[in-house]
């Protein structure tokens, strides 16, 4: 089990979890509240752009952690596939100009075909990318989903399969972003994370918590402490390993999204405190 | 890939199929459409008992293939524990009037402690329960449930830790319970599959599909053919391993609850014959 954190100096949160908020909002906020990182979701560029965005943050004492999301590489139809390509070929560029050194993968499925040939096609993906990722000097994180996003999300499910990924492409650019919501059921993730540790493929780590019951599956997650995972516990696997970086935030909510975004910001810091 | 089925004789209908319908319903409407086996959940003997229901069912022609369920061993404090293992006994002695060889169980969760120690707990449960079981020549079946029921439902959420419970206890009366439903995302699924029939551990095989979206996590499964599980593959690698039981049609949907019970049951059976 970790120490608790006793102070903001590693706490990176996501835009989207205070989703009502601009990003000059944010940055401003966040600044204030003490965080010290910031993941940009690539909404929250619209109208300023990556370079101005990453200048506003920047000059609110923010480090820019990483941007969401690139990925989704599957599709029926070679087109498809090499749209995909394209756009995460753009979401790297975005990234070097946000001044992001990591874009996280949420690596798609489609429905009409088996897993595996996502899968499959998945790894083609990324390695098609990874040539102009290193040129940018921006690394990719594959983050595996929990598996009730098999059918649209991702087909890469486990931390199994990402490390296999990660094993197959052999890029020091590319590694695996471990997010406690969609790993913690899984009875191989402490030795998931340990030979990711060996393997130097920890990118990113970011927590939220598992409420139940969950009354949606995309925007019904908890604020640390409100569910079950042991975020704590997870956190330890993963500095044990040598993981150092930043412990990033992500929570998607109707529930909280409708609250006070500013009494939230401070609601997720005590969280953050106390269970992280 | 199995060949299609091109009759009925090995379907199996559980009643929570057929919701709205009584038991004495679901015997004179599934015997009618040619329906050969069906699993009784707990819910459906109020009233009727449970050796008048099997009595019921087997004048109709129909085998009784399992009760549903058994389970829910891990709690917290030691009461609640022996609480479950005694449920579990009636739920055995229940399955025996019945006339049904096999309790299906799920295998419970608790909240409120590490997911290891619930597993732990989970087979104690069934170490307790196993010799009544085999008293009473009941077989238990280990149903491994969606990673997204971990936090409440079932600890076991992959055939690998379903199969490694196997192993621990060893007994002609525990296997396992393979639903396409909750297993079809795992990348392990073949092979645990072919493991199962070595071990000779294959009891039961469930299946209905996944819809996407699915806009709830227990009431929103979908009739084969309406999602993107590969049902008849699935089916093939069970038949590989050995097994040659029913194929079960377990579909928990709000939505089709709603719908005529009638033409429902004649949709259920030409989607088993299309894609199961």
């Amino acid at each position: 089990m970790a120490p608790p954190l006793t102070d903001a100096s590693r706490l990176c949160l996501h835009t989207m979890t205070t989703k009502p908020w601009t990003l000059a909002q944010c940055a401003r906020r966040y600044a204030d509240a003490g965080v010290k990182g910031v993941t940009v979701w690539r909404n929250a560029l619209a109208g300023t752009g990556p370079a101005a965005a990453g200048q506003l943050l920047r000059d609110h004492g923010l480090t820019v952690v990483s941007l969401c999301r690139g990925g989704f590489f599957p599709a029926a139809s070679a087109e498809g596939r090499e749209r995909a390509i394209d756009e995460n070929r753009r979401c790297v560029d975005e990234a070097a100009a946000l001044g992001a050194p990591l874009v996280v993968l949420v690596c798609g499925s489609a429905q009409d075909q088996p897993l595996a040939r996502s899968r499959g096609q998945i790894a083609e993906g990324i390695a098609s990318v990874l040539p102009h990722a290193a040129a940018a000097g921006v690394r990719l994180a594959i983050e595996p989903l929990h598996p009730m996003y098999a059918a649209d999300r991702s087909a890469v499910s486990t931390m199994g399969q990402a490390r296999a990924t990660c094993r197959q492409l052999a890029s020091p650019w590319l590694g695996i972003a471990v997010d406690v919501y969609h790993t913690w059921w899984d009875d191989r993730l402490e030795g998931e994370i340990r030979a990711c540790g060996r393997e130097g493929t920890l990118f990113a780590f970011h927590v939220s918590d598992w409420r139940t019951p969950t009354v949606d599956l995309l925007e019904d997650r908890g604020l640390m402490g409100e569910g079950c995972i042991p975020i704590r516990q997870i956190r330890g696997w993963v500095e044990e390993a040598g993981f150092r970086g930043f412990v990033e935030v992500e929570i998607f909510s109707r529930r909280l999204w409708a609250t006070d975004q500013a009494q939230y910001l401070a609601d997720i810091k005590a969280a953050y405190l106390a269970h992280a």
